[in-house]
C-alpha cells in the first residue's frame, strides 16, 4: 500500500519533463551539423538508411523478438528463451521477410546484425555450420545438407577447435580412420586434450556437427579434412552411439551460444560424409587433393571483416551512445566557485574518455568500408583464379580485427566506468556490451596470434623494399621517400589530415625497419630464424599495430577526400579523423619521439591540439552518437536513452524487478529472522529502560 | 549409459599422471629459491603464515564456508546463498574463533579477507556500517548500536551515494528537517535524483540505514550528518511508514551485496538518532559542531589501503597464478622447425603478458606494507592530536587506490586474454576475478577524481618547492638536484635500482613542473582557477599517475634494501624490482624521452633489458605464484589448480554442470523438435532414394 503511495506520486513527477531531458534537449539543440545526413553516409546512402529502417521497424513491431530481461536469468533461462526466439527468427520472421539471412553480402546482413545483437547457438549454426558446408562441400553434398540446415532442420556446430588445441590447426589429434571394408570413416578423439571443445550450438542443440579431423587412409595422415557427424538422434535428440555430448558451461557473457564438447569413441560414419571439395578418398583408400584449397581461406578472411564490423564497432558505438548521453544529463561539482552543478561532459576528463571513441568508432566504420570494399573485388579476382591478393587480404583483416577488437574493447571499458557506479550496473547496458566484445579479442584468431601474422607479411615486405621489389598497394608508403622531421610548424597543422598521415607512416616504417634490422643481425650472428623472431615479438606485435593504426588513419582520411557532403558534417568529420589520429599520438608519444620525428615541443602542440579538438567537438557530443540512430530497445540501457530520462528510467528498471516483487524477500529474511528477533527484544528493553 | 562408459574410461585415465601434471611438476622444480621463504616474507613472518594458514584450514575444513558454485545461478540464488554462508560465518565461525572482525587492524584481519574473497550485503554491513557508527557515534551511541550490530541483530546500510549524486558530498539532496515540537528529525529524499542508490545490504537486509543527509534546524542548512534510520520492522520485515526500499538490481558481478535503494517521506526518527560526536542539536534546534570532524577522514583513509590490498592486489596475484600455471601447461606451436610443441610460457610474447604483473603484484604488495606502517604511525599521531601528516596520508593512499586498481584491472584483463578461450569460461575462475576487481576503480572514490585530488597535493607540493618552503618526505625528491640525463651506461646498468628510481623520479618531476608551470601561465594570462585546472587536467591525472608509480618503484627498492633473506630471494625479487619498472619506462616511453632524459639508444637497452628479465625470471614463474600460497578451493579455477590438471578439471567441471544433468535438454529441445522431425523425414527419404 505504502509502495503504491509512492508510486503515484512518482506517476505525477514523470508527467513533467524531467530536468536530465531539458538537459539533453538542450545539448541536442546545439549540434552544428544535420544528423540525417551523416546517419545516411554511415549506413551508405538515403536508400539503404530507408532499408536498415524498415528491418529495424519489423523487429520492434514483433513481439516475439522483445529483448531478454537477462540480468535475472541464469544461463539455463537465457539459452532457452535466446533459443526460442532465434529459432522463431529463422524459421519464421527472416524467411517470411525473405532476408537472405545465409548470405553474407545480402543487402539485408549489412544491417540485421545489429539488430540481432543476440548470441545463440542458432546464429553459429547459421554463421559457421552453413558457410562451412558451402565451403568443404561438393556440389552434390552442398545440395544435400544445405537446405536442412538452413531451415533449422538440422542443428549443426562447427567443430574445430579442441581442449588442448586451438591456433595450431596441425596438432589437432581427432582422427577419421577409413575403413575400405566398410567404406566408412572411424571417428576418435583418442585423448581427453582432444575433445571437441567450445563449438558453438553443440552443447544442447546440434544434431550434427561438422567435424575437423586427422584424415587417416592406409595408415598415412592426410591432414584435416572436414567430416559430416551426426551426433545426436533426429528422432528423439539423444546422443548417438559412441557419442559424448554437452554443454562446457557459463562463459563471461555468451551465455546463449551453447559452447559444447564432443568426445568420439570409435563413432562410423559413411565415406561420402567426408567433405570432398577439395579432397577425395577412392574407395580403396587413395588419397587425393582437388584444386586449389586456398579458395577456402577467401571466405574465412570475410569472417574476420564481417565480425569487427558486427561486434566491435557496432558494440563501440553503441557504448559511445550510451556514456555520451549519460555524460550530458548527469551534473557533478562546479567549473566555478560556489557556482552551479555542470555536465560532467564539461569535464576535459571526460571529454577525453568519450570524444576519441567516437573518432574512433567513425574511424573503424569507414576503414572497414574500405577493406570491405577491397574484399568485394578480391572476390572477383579469385573467382578468376587470381590469389594474388591473398597475402594482403589476409594480412588486412588480420591485422585491423586485432587492432579493432583490441581498442574498443579498452574504449568501451573505458566508456563503462566514465558513467561510475551506473556504469557497473546490468542496467546501464554497458555491461553486457563489454563483455560480448571482449570475446572477439579471443576468437577467429587471437589477436597476438593475428598480429604476429600480419607482422609476418610486413617483414617479408621490408625485405622486398630493400630489394627493390614491387609491393603490394597498402604497403606502398613503405617504398616512399618522406622527411625525416615532422613537417608540422604550429598547432593548426597538427590538425592537417596529411601530416598526421605522414607521422604514422613514419612511425609505421620505422617500427618495421628496425626491427627487420634487428631480425637480420640476430640471425647474421648465428641465431636460429625461429628463435629470433621469438626474441623480437613484442616489436613485431608493435610494428603491425602501428601499420594497422596507420592504415585506420590513411583510410579515414581519403574516405573524407572523396565524400560528398555538406560543409557542416564534413567539418566534424575532419574534426574526428584529426582527433583519432592525436589520441594515439599523444597515447603512444615514445614512437614518434624516438628518432625525434616529431620534436618535444611538436608533442606539446599535438597534446594541445587534442585538449582543443574535444573542446570543439563537445557540443556535437549528441549529434554524433545520435547518428549512429540505436533505438532504446537496442541500447537496452537505462542510462543512455533517446530522451536523457536517466534517473527515472533507472528507477522504473528496479522497481519493475522480480527481485522487488515482495515487500519482504523470505528467503533472504529466513536466515535473518533469528538474529533480528534477539535485536527486537533487546531493542524493545532499551526502550522501556 | 554410454555416458557411463565413458566416465569410467576418463576414471582410469586420472589415475594416470596426466602430461599436464608431469609439466607443471617439471616446471616447479626449476625453481631456483625456496618458495617457503619467499611465503613468509610475503606475509610478515613465520608466525604470520602460521596464523594465515590456521584461518584458512578452519575455512577448508568448514562445510558451511564452501565456495558457491556461480556459474548456474541467478542473481537470487547466489544472493541468497552467500547470505546464509556469511550469517553463519559472522555469527557463528568467526564468533567461536573469536576473530575480530570488526577491527581492521586485529591480526587475522589482516588474512580474512584473503580466504572470504566474498561480496554479500553482511560483509558491508561488517566493513561500512560497524565502523560509521565507531566514526561518527558518541560513546553511549556507540554502546546502544555497535552490540546490536556485531552481532548482527540488526543490519545496516551505510547510506550515502544518491540516485544523482555521488562525489560531491555537499550537493547531496536527501533533508533532515529538526522539528523541536516533537524533538524529531524528518528525513525526506524530495526527489527522485536524491533517493539513495547503491548502499549495500540495503536492497533486501537491512532493518537499519545510517542516512547522511542536510541537516536542516531553524531554517538552515548545516551540512551533511549521519542519522540513523529504521527502514523494516524488527519483527515481520516490512518497510516501515514511509520508507520506500528494494533492490536496484544487477551489476557487473556483486550479486550479493545487496545493493539497495531508499526513498523517504516524511519519516520521523527522534532525536537521538543523529550520530552526535562532531555535531550537536540541542532540544531548541540549535546547531553546534563538537571536536575536529577532520578525525573522521583519518579511518576514511585506512578503508582505501585495506580495500586496495583486500581487493586489487588479492585479485592480481590470484589473476597470476592462474595464467602463470596454465601457461605452463597448455601447448602450441614449436620453436624449432617442425620439432614438438611446447608450452606456451616459452614464447616471449606470452611471458609480456605475465610475467610483469608477478612483478607489480609483488610491488604492490610492499608498496601497501609500507603504506600500512605508515599509517599506523599516523593513527598514532592523530590519537595525540597532531592532523599534520593528513594532506600527506591523503595523497598517499588516494593515488595509490587509482593506480592499483587501475594498473591491476588492467593487468587482470590482460592474465584472463593470456589464456585464450579458457580464460573466457566461468571454469578458469578469471571472469569473476575480473568483474569484482573492475568495481574497485570505481568504489570508494573515482579513480580520475581520486588522480586530481592527489594532484591538488602534488601542484601545492611544487608551489612551496618553488617557494623553498619544506615540503613531506615522500614528496621529498621534488625538491632534490638530480643529473638531468639517464647514468646508464650499458644495459646492465638498467637493472640497478636506483638508476631506475631516478628514472621515475625524474619523470614525474618533469610532468609534475611541467603542468605546474602551465597552470601558472594560464592564470597569469587571465583564465579563471578552475577553468585552467580543468584545461590541464589530463596532464595533472598524468603526473599523479607517475607520482605513484615513483612511490611503487622506491618502496620496493627500499623494502629489499632492508631486507633480511638468503641470495636467491633476494635474486628473484631483485629482478621483479626491475622488471616492474622497466616494464612502466618501455610502456610509457614518451615521457622519459620526451626532454632527452633517456636517449634513443638507453631507450633501446630498456626494451632489451626487459626482455631479457622476461627470460631469466622464466624459470621462476611457478615458484613465484606458488609463494602467494593460495589453495584452489581459493582461485576456483579448473586452469590454475596446483597440480596443473587443467584438461581433465575442465572436463570433470563440465561434465558434472546442471546443464548437462540429463541427456536431452528438454527445454530447449521442444522448440527444436517440429523442425527437426521434418529434417529426420527428408533424410529418411533421401536414404531410400
Amino acid at each position: 500500500m505504502l509502495v503504491e503511495k509512492q508510486l503515484v506520486r512518482l506517476k505525477s513527477y514523470d508527467m513533467a519533463l524531467s530536468p536530465e531531458s531539458q538537459l539533453i534537449t538542450n545539448e541536442r539543440n546545439k549540434t552544428t551539423f544535420n544528423v540525417t545526413e551523416l546517419t545516411n553516409i554511415l549506413d551508405g546512402g538515403v536508400e539503404k538508411t530507408a532499408l536498415r529502417k524498415s528491418i529495424e521497424r519489423k523487429f520492434s513491431l514483433d513481439p516475439n523478438m522483445k529483448a531478454i530481461h537477462r540480468g535475472y536469468l541464469n544461463k539455463e533461462q537465457i539459452n532457452v528463451q535466446n533459443n526460442r526466439k532465434m529459432m522463431y527468427f529463422f524459421t519464421n520472421l527472416a524467411k517470411r521477410n525473405n532476408w537472405h539471412v545465409d548470405k553474407p553480402h545480402s543487402p539485408e546482413m549489412e544491417f540485421l546484425p545489429r539488430t540481432l545483437a543476440n548470441g545463440s547457438g542458432l546464429v553459429i549454426h547459421a554463421g559457421a555450420f552453413v558457410p562451412s558446408i558451402e565451403s568443404f562441400g561438393t556440389p552434390e553434398q552442398a545440395a544435400k545438407w544445405l537446405p536442412l540446415a538452413k531451415a533449422c532442420q538440422i542443428i549443426g556446430a562447427y567443430a574445430q577447435t579442441e581442449l588442448g588445441h586451438g591456433t595450431n590447426l596441425r596438432r589437432l589429434e581427432t582422427t577419421a580412420t577409413f575403413d575400405p571394408h566398410t567404406q566408412e570413416f572411424i571417428m576418435n578423439t583418442p585423448s581427453i586434450s582432444s575433445m571437441k571443445w567450445w563449438p558453438g550450438a553443440l552443447g544442447a542443440m546440434a544434431t550434427h556437427a561438422l567435424v575437423m579431423a586427422q584424415l587417416i587412409t592406409r595408415g598415412e595422415n592426410h591432414g584435416m579434412q572436414a567430416f559430416m557427424v551426426p551426433v545426436r538422434d533426429m528422432t528423439n535428440h539423444k546422443p548417438l552411439p559412441g557419442i559424448t555430448v554437452g554443454s562446457i558451461g557459463p562463459t563471461l557473457s555468451l551465455d546463449s551460444t551453447d559452447n559444447g564438447y564432443l568426445r568420439m569413441d570409435n563413432v562410423r560414419i559413411p565415406k561420402e560424409n567426408m567433405l570432398a571439395k577439395y579432397a577425395y578418398v577412392d574407395s580403396k583408400g587413395k588419397f587425393q587433393k582437388i584444386g586449389n584449397d586456398r579458395l577456402m581461406y577467401a571466405s574465412m578472411v570475410n569472417l574476420r571483416v564481417v565480425l569487427t564490423k558486427d561486434e566491435a564497432v557496432t558494440y563501440i558505438q553503441m557504448a559511445c551512445t550510451i556514456a555520451a548521453r549519460y555524460s550530458c544529463v548527469r551534473k557533478q561539482g562546479s567549473l566555478t566557485p560556489g557556482g552551479p552543478e555542470v555536465p560532467i561532459i564539461d569535464y576535459v576528463t571526460q571529454q577525453d574518455k568519450i570524444i576519441p571513441y567516437i573518432a574512433l568508432s567513425y574511424a573503424l566504420h569507414f576503414n572497414l568500408a574500405f577493406i570491405r570494399s577491397k574484399y568485394v573485388k578480391f572476390l572477383e579476382d579469385v573467382k578468376r583464379g587470381d590469389l594474388s591478393n591473398m597475402a594482403e587480404m589476409h594480412m588486412m583483416t588480420a591485422g585491423m580485427k586485432a587492432n579493432a577488437t583490441e581498442r574498443t574493447s579498452a574504449g568501451v571499458e573505458i566508456l563503462r566506468r566514465s558513467c561510475g557506479g551506473h556504469g557497473y550496473a546490468i542496467s546501464s547496458g554497458l555491461p553486457y556490451i563489454l563483455l560480448r566484445l571482449v570475446a572477439s579479442c579471443t576468437y577467429e584468431g587471437e589477436n597476438t596470434v593475428l598480429y604476429l601474422q600480419a607482422a609476418r607479411y610486413l617483414i617479408k615486405t621490408a625485405a622486398k623494399v630493400s630489394m627493390g621489389q614491387p609491393v603490394d598497394a597498402s604497403v606502398m608508403y613503405l617504398t616512399e621517400d618522406a622527411p625525416d622531421r615532422c613537417q608540422a610548424a604550429n598547432q593548426m597543422e597538427l590538425y592537417d589530415h596529411s601530416i598526421l598521415e605522414a607521422c604514422f607512416k613514419h612511425r609505421s616504417k620505422q617500427l618495421l625497419l628496425s626491427v627487420a634490422t634487428e631480425l637480420q643481425s640476430l640471425v647474421a650472428d648465428g641465431m636460429k630464424q625461429m628463435e629470433a623472431w621469438n626474441l623480437v615479438s613484442i616489436q613485431l606485435v608493435n610494428a603491425a599495430k602501428a601499420h594497422m593504426e596507420q592504415h585506420i588513419v590513411s583510410t579515414f582520411s581519403a574516405y573524407l577526400r572523396n565524400l560528398n557532403c555538406s560543409n557542416e558534417v564534413r567539418e566534424v568529420l575532419d574534426q574526428l579523423c584529426s582527433l583519432n589520429a592525436l589520441h594515439q599520438i599523444n597515447n603512444f608519444s615514445g614512437d614518434f619521439l624516438k628518432d625525434g620525428y616529431l620534436s618535444s615541443k611538436q608533442l606539446d602542440m599535438a597534446r594541445r591540439a587534442e585538449v582543443q579538438l574535444l573542446a570543439s567537438l563537445r557540443r556535437n557530443v549528441i549529434g554524433l552518437v545520435d547518428a549512429f540512430d540505436f533505438t532504446d530497445d537496442m541500447l537496452g540501457s537505462c542510462i543512455g536513452s533517446y530522451d536523457g530520462n536517466a534517473y527515472e528510467r533507472l528507477y522504473e528498471w528496479a522497481k519493475n524487478s522480480p527481485f522487488n516483487k515482495s515487500d519482504v524477500h523470505e528467503e533472504i529474511y529466513k536466515d535473518l529472522r533469528p538474529h533480528l528477533r534477539q535485536g527486537r527484544d533487546i531493542l524493545n528493553k532499551m526502550s522501556k529502560l
